[in-house]
């Protein structure tokens, strides 16, 4: 798996769980107390999210953070 | 839980897990091709670890990324 298709896993896990809590992206970035753009940026794989947003958007969506990191495998390279 | 805590608990699991196989720092860097300051830094909890990097590390432990979250709760505002 490359650096990329890890952000856009983790983003797309992300976008699963906002929508099926029926969030809205404001709604998420207001709780997780980040800003729109950047929740907006990372669910297309465009973020290497950092150690706290991790934490602050799993406590948002009330998921253990490992629910993020479904699907993510090993790094090539 | 602080922010600076939750780098703490991060730094102390990644540590734990390391020495649990009896990894040097230099071989958990070589192995997650990151630099062994990097790694100090990290245990000692000074390091905002992103998300490539995580991935990274625990594939260099040959553990699931959630093993690191162990211990890491709610973020106060």
């Amino acid at each position: 798996m490359t650096q990329d298709e890890v952000l856009a896993v983790f983003g797309s896990n992300v976008q699963k769980e906002r929508q099926s809590k029926e969030f809205s992206q404001e709604t998420l970035a207001e709780m997780a107390e980040l800003d729109r753009t950047y929740i907006s940026s990372m669910e297309r794989g465009k973020r290497n999210v950092s150690l706290v947003n991790i934490v602050k958007i799993s406590n948002a969506l009330s998921i253990s953070p490992s629910k993020l990191f479904e699907g993510i495998r090993e790094i090539d390279g």
